[in-house]
């Protein structure tokens, strides 16, 4: 028997008792243990809940019970569920973790202190939901030099995207129903504003290429400026808009990263991922595209991610997981204003004929795009692949020749 | 140093020297440990190969060294790999292998015989090539009582079909491009009449729910008699043929599997899967739906997934992978004809009009499907679900009233 202890009694938490009480018998089969939920550490009160006798409201409780081994962190945040990680690893004892807040921020540092004491932390769950990413790409593609990781790696924003496509309903209606069918939360930012694709995308690249990403070294855009127009302009072009989480590592060593929409072409594999789903392309230099889709949050998947992390750490109690990466750098990262892209542009003018022979003159050919039912005086171009602090110029020069860009959208060459 | 030899030096083979060689630090950065092939076992010559030093003729030469420690078995076919692995295995060394036919047939008494011996026998290649599939199965989804799985198995079947849905051309033309391509071999049954699919599925079937699922077991159907007129008839559906492996465990303990052509709505995960692609859908009660998708062969793709198999061997020299199921049972797998499914049926008659009043007194409502330039006398319907032996017993009394079947599809419900 091993005694588990579960930090966090919200959605995940509630979930992953349940399936471990649930698939009890068929866990012990495949651990060769049984495993037991010990303790529940919750501030709150839980009236009636079938695990009442388990609550406990100090986590000193945990620590100080050697016969808890594996500890599962599903409180999210970072304080203090970072002090409480450090302890239990510090004291032997295997975590596993839904926490991509935690991990994007602290994973090396907790990642040398599971190696340093011969224990494991592992966090299947922070990225994908129930999605498997984490394991294959550090077992399965063990034999692969990772050329890019790219994704769609929130399910609200996708959730948003797919209904202003289908339905052409505006970002603040859809949003609205997102909340209202809790795909979003009240304050949504953490999901619109691109934040949690972005740690996730951290924890992937960090894993991908063996050194920390943290969240502030990459440029994250959200979906908080797409509108209609922009939908039926991607549309014209041929392709959907999507918020793409993407790593590549350069040939001067450093990353090429960033979270922001982007223009997918219909035929991409990422484009047919829609609603709430997730999908995470990984590609190897020797197993080509490999495509990962699923439900990438919700309680049940979230938890039985969590759940198999469990059973890995009880069957690995005396061996360690190899799962490592270093400190990061603060040059890791590139410049993302160095970055060569073809961008899509919005603008608004006085005269069109005019404005495209600027438009030539400044970016050279384009492709111009068109929609019905287009405003006076609204254009829309995509430009050819050019680094990015050069478009910034040409879109200030533009600018002083009365064309106002009102909208910028990266064109992916996934 | 962990020695590994080769078996086989084909394809696969040749491939897994080339990914060991060329990734040799970053794999010994994963395994911790450096991994050197010392053996290449082929009975053909290979002069002028950079390899041409580690090249053996017998098999003795690797059981008789001490120092090997993995063995690599990628020499397809079951014997004499069988007879090589078996012996591999009891004196204590692990075996990765990429011979689905081998896992297929002989899975539960290898992995028994690698229990008995605390040993690995690892076969993540045996399926889906580069994806990840095997071990997302066996260990990310330990938490989920897995509902269904169902693929696109195999990629020479598959780029056939889509040419033919794609640029209408027919079966013959298509897999005499698809040979000429090198995708289908010179003799293609093995592709084409489902064979490989149905390895593969057993495979699968086995692993998810701990019994062995022998390939004799599973009712197959291949696609050779796929025509274009049963292409426009899918199309006029909403949907798109694609060779289905796909298995279920029913309330009666028993398996529903089978490997057969199916008709895919558009909406469905699979039906995008194209060309030499693979796509595996596994349904969790936990996790939902999650789909992989990558190339299901190729050198590389595979080779990776092997040389992957050998770095988990060599991190797990002194303890045993979980990876297991029982032997099979000959009643284990349901008569197909007790399946409940919705058919397609393409037929001829003189009387249309009579036809499908007949039809109607046979089947019950049915959906007729119609397509541009039938022949005269060709007519196509889609039943409701039914047992598939009341479906024969219905074909054979349209027979009886002038209306001979000429193909049957299966409907997919995924």
């Amino acid at each position: 028997m091993i005694e588990v202890a579960v930090m966090g009694f919200g959605t995940v938490g509630s979930g992953v008792v349940d399936v471990v009480e649930k698939h009890a018998d068929s866990i012990e089969k495949r651990a060769n243990v049984r495993i037991g939920i010990k303790y529940i550490l919750d501030l709150r009160d839980f009236p009636g809940s079938p695990y009442e006798k388990k609550f406990i409201k100090s986590f000193d409780t945990i620590i100080n019970d050697p016969e808890i081994k594996i500890v599962v962190e599903v409180m999210g945040g970072i304080h203090p569920a970072f002090e409480y990680t450090k302890r239990c690893l510090s004291s032997g004892r295997s975590v596993v973790t839904s926490n991509k807040e935690l991990v994007a921020s602290k994973g090396a540092e907790l990642l040398r202190l599971a190696k340093d004491n011969n224990t494991n932390f592992l966090f299947e769950a922070s990225v994908g939901g129930g999605i498997p990413i984490i394991r294959p790409i550090s077992q399965c593609l063990a034999a692969n030099d990772v050329v890019e990781i790219a994704g769609i790696l929130n399910g609200t924003t996708n959730f948003i995207l797919t209904k202003m496509i289908s339905e052409k309903k505006p970002f603040a209606e859809t949003l609205a129903l997102a909340q209202k069918l809790g795909y979003a939360e009240r304050n949504p930012d953490a999901d619109i504003k691109g934040y949690d694709a972005c740690r996730k995308i951290c924890i992937l690249a960090s894993l991908a290429y063996g050194r920390h990403v943290y969240p502030e070294q990459v440029h994250t855009e959200g979906i908080e400026h797409i509108t209609l127009k922009d939908v039926e302009y991607a549309s014209a072009w041929g392709g959907v808009i999507k918020l793409i989480g993407q790593v590549r590592k350069l040939e001067n060593g450093k990353l090429q990263i960033i979270v922001c929409p982007m223009f997918l072409p219909c035929e991409s594999q990422l484009a047919n991922i829609d609603d709430v789903f997730n999908g995470i392309l990984v590609r190897g230099d020797s197993a080509g595209d490999v495509v990962f889709y699923g439900r990438g949050a919700g309680k049940y998947p979230t938890a039985s991610a969590v759940v198999a992390d469990v059973i890995d750490c009880a069957k690995h109690l005396k061996t360690r997981k190899y799962l490592f990466w270093s400190d990061g750098d603060k040059d890791y990262v590139e410049d993302y204003k160095q970055n060569e892209v073809a961008m899509y542009i919005r603008a608004e003018t006085d005269d069109d004929a005019l404005a495209f022979k600027n438009i030539a003159n400044c970016f050279g050919s384009v492709e111009r795009l068109s929609r019905k039912d287009a405003e006076k005086g609204e254009i829309a171009f995509v430009t050819k692949p050019m680094k990015e602090k050069d478009i910034d110029d040409k879109i200030k020069a533009l600018a002083g020749l009365g064309i106002k860009t009102v909208n910028e959208i990266r064109i992916s060459d996934l």
